[in-house]
């Protein structure tokens, strides 16, 4: 199957569903309108799931990590073998994502996309390396078109078999030491803004990175020229193999009718690679969190998204994630498990 | 037991778990503040457990219903005997709060603290009735201080019975016809500020039932003079009795050295009641969420409270609290569970 398959079987939500939904409600016993965002939140997972009485149950976030050539031009404060020691620790449970997940009910589901540094075998780890790290986006493109596609198909096949295993929500999250450049240089691309508007420190520490960073993303994309009309030569000129699966996850997610709970900028950058390659996928996408990384706000504005939540976090890995999946949750629960006002004996408003 | 005897048992929050909770926030492999919010949020609840590594396993949201004779004003849009039907659709498990505690794991203590539409008995309702609901506050005043100390009291006794069943974060929680009214008074008394911006739309629904509510809650504080050095006199002039059991709620949970995780505007007037009565308590609250009522910004503001989520609810009987619980439990773990960079064998940010 080819992405364009996966692109041709995303349909968008249901607006009878949504409208059921709408109606249900309005009958539930409680203030119309009191429980806030919530209640929009609902009537996406409805429209999604195709019922007024939508169900979340298993949870299941998609970590996937790799390695980015770009740190040969010093834009990170962090060594590139921390990818690899993250995703070892991420295994062990010692991360904050592995913690907040086993807090949270949340199954994670660890991926190689392409980390640098050789991984030993292990049962928690799916293997889907597109090669050893890309290449430096400043002098040449990322991969090639062929790997950008088989990190997508990767994205999309991990999707399909969280959903096909009970997952009812699906997260994003990353680990790559060097991602937020390739995210800004995405953002820049598929979104039409300036390097110096979708590029924040990442953990960097003060103005001078700051500004090599951002002359980093300028040559990126001058070096590389990406076609904002084709979101998978995007990927391939600057993008990352990690960034390649979660676009993949989202286009998987999508077409497996679950909805998609997006981390914060790299995971945000991800989806605007899917967005371009669909953008039906909207209807899926559920923003967890406000990222404290510059670029996500341009992301977020693009795609039409609202975060749940805003507590300064910038961490990535799935952890914004995890937190909103919660709240989805509760949305949902409350939609469908709530009494009516008939079903409670409950008074309504009066008419005065 | 008397109240100034529960006062004089709250102790500070320790500054010294407080340090070194910071020191190990320091050494967990993430970049230094990359959890944003949830690292101060950690080290509060170091403080308030006298320990580097804070746990949260249990939770429980304490929901208080009761009636208010302010009603006979024309003040909200639900008739009276609303507060019992919702007090007997949370023991079924209907109601908003029933839903999202089920999916959250926390446990629901319902107590009937005076409602005035007779309750039958049930294992699930817990009885601390000071009576049939409130006098009418334009009138007078709501209740004697004989029974505002009593409503205080079995609050603490309800938060110091969930402390000693294992409930690491203890919520609040209420239900009242009315009681935005009563909360509105509460906080105009207790922070200076007017009636008119104390006084949202509860559950009414125009402009002039606004202004009518303002002119009620501006009669009941000219009628009543509460004396605003004095939480307990305010509370007897202008409150509810469900307000003082949460203000109990409050007391207790800091007299038990447990973090109390506060919904939206009418538990934050009763936080400002136990404020009043006892400042330190401020070290041990937690506000879950900024409520649509346009008084609980006045409310926060006056405890020194940032709200974790701001999702436009204004429902009230512990939802906030509930969702809120998650972020809390994430924050500690992470503190308590993340390895460090030393365990985990990861690398460290580079001196360049």
């Amino acid at each position: 199957m080819a992405i364009e398959d996966v692109v041709a079987s995303i349909a968008p939500g249901d607006p009878a569903a949504r409208e059921a939904a709408r109606l249900r409600q309005e009958r539930l016993t409680k203030p119309p309108g009191s429980l806030g965002r919530l209640e929009a939140l609902s009537l996406q997972v409805a429209a999604i799931q195709r019922t007024e009485c939508p169900t979340v149950g298993g949870k299941a976030v998609v970590v996937a990590a790799g390695d980015h050539g770009v740190v040969a031009q010093g834009v990170t404060a962090y060594p590139q073998e921390v990818t690899a020691q993250m995703v070892l620790n991420f295994l062990a449970g010692g991360a904050a994502v592995s913690v907040m997940a086993r807090h949270a009910g949340v199954k994670l589901v660890i991926v190689d996309a392409g980390v640098a540094t050789p991984l030993p075998e292990h049962p928690g780890l799916r293997v889907a390396r597109a090669g050893p790290g890309t290449a430096d986006i400043t002098r040449g493109p990322a991969m090639t078109r062929e790997q950008a596609e088989a990190c997508v198909m990767a994205g999309v096949e991990l999707a399909r078999e969280a959903a096909a295993e009970g997952a009812d929500l699906i997260g994003t999250g990353d680990m790559g030491i060097g991602n937020t450049t390739a995210s800004s240089a995405i953002t820049a691309a598929l979104t039409g803004r300036s390097a110096s508007q979708t590029t924040g420190r990442g953990t960097g520490r003060n103005d001078e990175e700051l500004e090599r960073k951002v002359a980093v993303v300028e040559r990126a994309l001058e070096v590389n020229g990406p076609d904002p009309a084709d979101g998978l030569d995007v990927l391939a000129r600057v993008g990352g193999f990690e960034i390649g699966v979660l676009a993949g996850v989202v286009l998987g997610g999508a077409a497996s009718r679950r909805v998609v709970v997006l981390d914060g900028f790299i995971s945000g950058a991800a989806a605007l690679i899917a967005h371009r390659l669909c953008p039906t996928v909207a209807d899926y996408l559920v923003a967890s969190h406000l990222s404290a990384e510059a670029g996500h706000r341009v992301v977020l504005a693009h795609l039409g998204l609202r975060p749940l939540l805003d507590l300064g976090m910038r961490l990535g890995e799935g952890t914004g994630a995890v937190l909103a999946m919660g709240l989805v949750e509760a949305a949902a629960s409350c939609l469908t498990e709530m009494a009516t006002f008939g079903e409670a004996g409950v008074s309504g408003a009066g008419a005065d």
